[in-house]
């Protein structure tokens, strides 16, 4: 299949944000990499158009929150990890590096209370205004 | 946070595909509906300037592949899931439907084999031409 063809798959996909981040970390540079390294429990707000979408999700399950880094470089292919220069150039596909070609972050969080269209979750590393693009059951 | 500044936010997300699943699933109606119920192997093509983002990923390793479903409805907030009319409606952030405002699919799954820029992925429920958006490491 030709990269035009596929390319011409994704013409309709720009993301419609379902939701956002609201959290007290307010920077990328002192939030952790990754939720399970002390990162707080933040507020997800679902959009008025998307809360439909929230029916039967319940307190207590475990969800994976897809957000868009919006501040990432989309022209990155390979990184540090950690961005520690002692690690050796890897591929950003092997890595969760937030700057990739498409910046979408899985944050996997459990639904710690539900109040509306807001949900309290946690722990999760976004910081205050990311935008939220999909919520789903976690993987099994 | 108004919807109008998140909205911004996504002003630039329109996805590149990095990559194609090439698959003897032709079709979705004949899928199975999750990668653990009797999926096939596929390949994934990664498209030629996205292969630098592969170095060091090695056979063994557990990823995450996302996948654009392109075929997907994108106006569903609400399911009967598995496509059973005896499931209670269920918000779309419940379920794992591919019709989504976002219908991005995540993936879990082993790379069997690395031959140049094609992966031996699987199992996976993606069907051919699916286009393939971002590959990381699996959660832990």
């Amino acid at each position: 299949m030709s990269a035009e063809k596929v390319r011409a798959r994704l013409a309709g996909s720009h993301l419609r944000p379902i939701g956002v981040i609201r959290s007290t970390l307010k920077s990328r540079n002192n939030a952790p990499k990754q939720g399970s390294e002390g990162a707080p429990d933040a507020w997800l707000e679902v959009l008025p158009w998307a809360m439909n979408g929230l029916h039967r999700l319940e307190v207590g399950d475990e969800i994976i929150v897809i957000t868009w880094f919006h501040r990432a470089r989309r022209d990155v292919l390979q990184v540090h990890p950690r961005s520690d220069l002692r690690n050796p150039l890897t591929g950003v596909f092997a890595t969760r590096s937030p700057d990739r070609p498409n910046p979408l972050g899985l944050h996997p969080v459990v639904v710690h209370a539900i109040d509306g269209s807001r949900l309290r979750i946690g722990p999760i590393e976004a910081i205050d205004g990311t935008p939220v693009v999909d919520i789903k059951p976690t993987l099994r």
